[in-house]
Formats: C-alpha cells, sequence, structure tokens
C-alpha cells in the first residue's frame, strides 16, 4: 500500500507559493479571528501563522473575548473588509455556542474577495457557476490529491462519505461538474464503496475502513479526525491495510488532509494578494 | 403505472398560495427582466404572468433591447432591488450571448431578499448552510413530488443525471444534507440507476430511459425537454414503459415539471412578500 505524505505535499505547495510571492514581490497578510476558543483552536491558529510566515506573508489574530457579541464581530470583520493591508480574513470555527446558529450570516459579511477559507455565501454559491471564486480548503487538498492520480474526473467513480459544507458539498458540487459519476453516502459501511476509483471518508468510525468492498488501486483520502488511546486516528484502520497487503492509495490521518489543508489556505490568501494588485 | 400529473398539482400548489394570500391580504408582485430573447421567452414569461395574476399576485415585464449592456441590466435590477412595490425579481435566463459569461455577476446582483428564482450567489450559498434562502424553484418541483411519496429521504437511493445550477446541484445539495443515499452521473445510460427508490433525469436522449435496469416502484422524474417530430418529449420513453406494464410513478414531459416549477415560483414569491411585511 502506497502511504500518501501529507506533510510533503504541503511542504511543496508551500515552497511555490514562497517563490511565487517572492517573484511577484507581494507579501500577503492574513487576519484570523478567533472568538473565545479552546487550546487546540490556538494550535489550528499556530499552524496558520507559521505557514503564513513560510511562504513569505504575514499574520495577524484578533482573539475576541468568548461573549462577544454579533455586532462586535461582525464590526471587526467590516474594518478588517476596509483595511488595505489585510487581504485575507479566516474565522475560526467553530463559534461559541451563543453565535452558532449566526455563522452563516457572520460569514456573509467577509469580502469574497479577501475569503480566503471559501466560506462565504457568495463563494459558496459561485462554486456551482462558471466562475468559480475562493472554494474551500478541505476540498482543494482533497482535489490536489485526487488530480494527482486521476488528472481528467469524467468518468471516475468517487464515492464521498460525509455532508459537511466545506468539504463533501463543494467536492460534489466541482465532481458534479467534472462529469464524475459520483455517490455521496451520509456514514461510511463497509461494502458501499466497491468499485471506486476514488474513496473520501469524512463521516464514519475510527478505524472503520478496511479492505472489505473496496476494488484494488482505489485511492482513499481519510477525513475523520478521532482522539482515541493511541493518540489521534482516522477513518482509516491503516494498520489492517497493510496487514492484508491490500493494494490501495492512502492519504492517512495523522499527516494527511490536514498539512494539505493550510498549504493551500497560503494559496489562496497569495491569490487575493495577486487581485488585489491588479 | 402512475403517470404523475404536474398540472394538477401545480393547480393545488397555486390555489393554496392564492388562499393565504388572500387571508394575509397580500398581493405580491413579481417583476420579470427579459433581455432581447426568442419568441418562447415570452411564451414563459406569459405563463409566468398568468399564474401570479391566479394567485392574487401582480407582475411587471421589462423587456430590454437585445444589445443592452451589463451596466444597463446592473442598473435596472438595482432600481427593482430599491423599489418598494416589488417583493420578487425573475432575470429570465439564457441572457444574450453578450452577457452570458456575466450571468453570475447579473444575478448576484439581485437582492437575495427578491430573488424569488433562488439563482443569486447568496441564496445559492445559503443551500449549503443550516438557514437555507430562496430556493431554485427546479429543486423545488422534484422535491414538491419527491416528498409526497418519500416524507423521509434518509437512506432512500436516490439518483440525480446531469450538471446543472438550476436543478441538479441544488438537489443534490439538498439530498446530501437528508442522508440520502445519492448518485449524481453525467448523462443517463441504462443499467446505472438499478435499485433506485428515486431518479431524476435532466441529460439523456429523447426516450432513452425505458424499464431496462429500473426497480419497480421507482419514481421517475423527467427533467429532460425535447422538440421532436411527436411535439415536446422528455428522456422517458413513457409509451415504452407502459407497453412493458413496468410498474413505475412518472412524472412526465410534457406536463410534468413544468408547471409545478412555476407554482412554487409563486410559493417562493408570497414568501417573499410575507418576509417584507415583518
Amino acid at each position: 500500500m502506497e502511504i500518501i505524505s501529507g506533510s510533503q505535499i504541503a511542504q511543496e505547495i508551500r515552497q511555490k507559493v514562497k517563490e511565487r510571492n517572492e517573484q511577484e514581490g507581494i507579501s500577503p497578510c492574513l487576519a484570523m479571528i478567533l472568538v473565545g476558543g479552546q487550546k487546540e483552536d490556538l494550535h489550528y491558529v499556530g499552524l496558520k501563522e507559521k505557514a503564513a510566515a513560510a511562504t513569505g506573508g504575514k499574520s495577524r489574530l484578533l482573539h475576541l473575548p468568548e461573549d462577544s457579541s454579533q455586532q462586535e464581530l461582525m464590526a471587526k470583520i467590516a474594518e478588517l473588509n476596509q483595511d488595505e493591508q489585510v487581504d485575507g480574513i479566516l474565522l475560526q470555527l467553530p463559534l461559541p455556542a451563543a453565535l452558532e446558529e449566526q455563522t452563516d450570516e457572520i460569514l456573509a459579511a467577509i469580502c469574497p474577495d479577501k475569503d480566503v477559507d471559501g466560506f462565504s455565501l457568495v463563494n459558496r454559491g459561485r462554486m456551482s457557476g462558471d466562475n468559480p471564486g475562493f472554494i474551500s480548503c478541505a476540498a482543494l487538498a482533497c482535489l490536489e490529491i485526487i488530480e494527482r492520480f486521476f488528472p481528467s474526473l469524467a468518468g471516475k467513480k468517487a464515492v464521498l462519505v460525509g455532508d459537511s459544507f466545506d468539504l463533501i458539498i463543494p467536492l460534489a458540487t466541482i465532481m458534479i461538474k467534472r462529469a464524475c459519476q459520483l455517490s455521496v453516502l451520509p456514514s461510511y459501511e463497509p461494502g458501499q464503496a466497491s468499485g471506486a476509483d476514488i474513496l473520501v471518508v469524512e463521516k464514519g468510525r475510527a478505524g472503520i475502513v478496511q479492505a472489505e468492498g473496496l476494488a484494488p488501486g482505489v485511492l482513499i483520502i481519510d477525513a475523520g479526525f478521532y482522539w482515541g488511546a493511541g493518540g489521534v486516528c482516522g477513518n482509516v484502520d491503516r494498520a489492517a491495510l497493510e496487514g492484508q497487503g491490500f493494494e490501495a492509495r492512502l492519504l492517512p490521518v495523522p499527516g494527511g488532509m490536514g498539512p494539505i489543508l493550510i498549504a493551500k489556505l497560503m494559496e489562496n490568501l497569495a491569490q487575493a494578494a495577486r487581485q488585489k494588485r491588479y
């Protein structure tokens, strides 16, 4: 089984972004808004800060109190929309419980040209048209891997498992537009992905994906994330697949989509800075 | 085989909209913009005019010259956005060739609260979130039929064939969010929809859908439209299905989705008028 190194691919992407930023003389600035937040949110924000620095860019963290109101948050976003020093704006999700229902309305306030996460309603809407704007980095991370093995998606059999607005729905939309033979399932059960060329599993259970019911050669992208006794794991039972001598390619958890997602964010950020100049 | 009468269902929907409009004392006003256009565009616009009148509403047609510029069109939309007499705004598509590439940007100018077609980027983006706004009437027409036979979509096997932004992508998004077992195919070939509970065929060929490869009891929605020697027809070979004694339910072409789509537009229009009042 071929294990795809997300860390190495992320490193390649960051290197390309860095070189192009240098060539073009741009140092893109990412503004991140964190409302309240747990230790792990600060961890993710820290990874994005590092990635911005590693690609020749800058970042700012606006850490707002847990009990911020929607108005305060919208005012902060409006300020960043106007700020010419800021190329990209990112709102760390999920928001605190009191604001969670307003998430879409708050995301809608981010200027689409600075919406490097691709979460604003306008960019989500553009997905289904002929001129997509910024696309969610989770979907871009999957596409980055998929296109390395399948330069054309037409006629390929893809199975997506999940229902998220930031991964499954945008990826499904892209695949529909590229004439895939697409299946989308709510939760992974063995045997549901027989004959798939591409399998992306967001919803399942820790280790539920094994060789059973999969065709040899399948590209498996693990988009699950669980804390277990042995640390972080995903939906795929990597040890079982390797033990069974199953021929497949796997983007595993950990060390798979996570790093690539952040590298794709840096591509979007550089793109935002570039568009602003012209 | 059970043939579902789109005309009769449309009549039921219009009747309900009319009664509710009367009860609430509203007479919603639909503004339709037609740029250039063929005889058939005027036909569709005429059907919408009639439906507005039949549900106690009003309509206005703004017929702009074929060579209108994007600026002129955007200015007209801005005027209608401001006009308090107007509840819903509809831009008849497709636009003339010179404007076609700008379709998404022009649609984006329609105020989402008046966008009764659900085509603006914001409403298309809202689809994937928890608070959908106006949804495309073609998708709503399909859902109207589907929900009559399947009150819950969870676990149902649905096959959609096509890739349109106004039918297949929004319907797929709704089905993903309702935990369907969904397949989306680029073009219908017999045998690809085996075991489907629900089959919606937008892309195929005149008469390509016959009993072959379909499970008895399937609900088939024909979303194709072809001019043939014998008049209008769809993707489904209704005569063959009936001749084969195949047990299924069919929303046929003609007399199927078309009338329901326009009735759903009247529901959206009434909703826009109601939201404006509160």
